[in-house]
């Protein structure tokens, strides 16, 4: 335990990630199904479809490294998915819905924003170059998708408040 | 429930991230204790001062409000800091340990980022003009310890793996 290095590290964290996004895939159905608002839900729907490709760029990661793809629990994901579901239901039928509905999202955004920057630094100093590439795609479509849902904010809380 | 409007998210999300706030203060100075870069020890220490700031504006906030300061438990939170905690067991003593605690505190800077960014949105939207301004203050020093600690991993990990 004493010499995990960032090789340990690196792969902790794959499988913290993988994990993450494999709960993040199960979750985002049910937020496109509570969403009030047709372009929040479909948001949702193409983030869904994102995350399978993100799911299979992180196997072709474990196969790089000629490691079995596996997930490791991940505390943070489900804390910040837990929240998504207390909105789902202290909120069901309520004008602010579809705000919680993206705030939570947005929380899960953060959350792969900041993993996949991590591991994609890690990446680097370890010299794994097939990584670092598909660690990057991802973490682009995380800052887009957080960028979309910031400019989707303003007009369906605008809308709620009105 | 069924009424629950953007105020009520509001004042519901001004206390999740209360509590989240004073959970990170109180697990900074433990990450500060086992950190082995000197550099990463004050970064942390210096973000528990910066904390100390941000809890107090929360608490401004709430009073613009008319509302007691409380907090309500936030999974996500307690989620992400179980995961700081695992790393200090798991990587204690071992070569990879800084990089690991670098990384956590990067997840919690994230969940920040994103809960006063909503928050602020909807401040705005609500019309509580001085909660615009805290926000607006506590974001951007997030946004700036998020950005130091992304320097500081490169030379840290770089240290860490040569």
């Amino acid at each position: 335990m004493a010499d995990k290095n960032l090789n340990d590290l690196f792969l902790d964290t794959l499988k913290d990630i993988y994990y993450a996004e494999k709960q993040i895939y199960k979750a985002l159905p049910k937020m496109a199904k509570a969403a009030n608002s047709e372009d929040l839900r479909a948001a949702f729907e193409k983030h869904h479809t994102e995350t399978e490709g993100q799911i299979e760029r992180l196997e072709q990661i474990f196969e790089s490294l000629g490691k079995a793809a596996r997930g490791k629990k991940c505390d943070a994901i489900e804390g910040i998915l837990d929240e998504g579901k207390e909105i789902m239901e202290e909120y069901e039928g309520a004008p602010a819905l579809d705000a919680g509905l993206l705030a939570a999202a947005q929380a899960v955004e953060h959350y792969e924003i900041s993993r996949y920057g991590t591991l994609k630094t890690w990446a680097a100093t370890l010299g794994h170059k097939d990584a670092v590439k598909l660690l990057d795609e991802t973490l682009s479509e995380e800052k887009k998708t957080d960028s979309d849902l910031t400019k989707l904010a303003a007009s369906v809380v605008n809308a709620e408040a009105a």
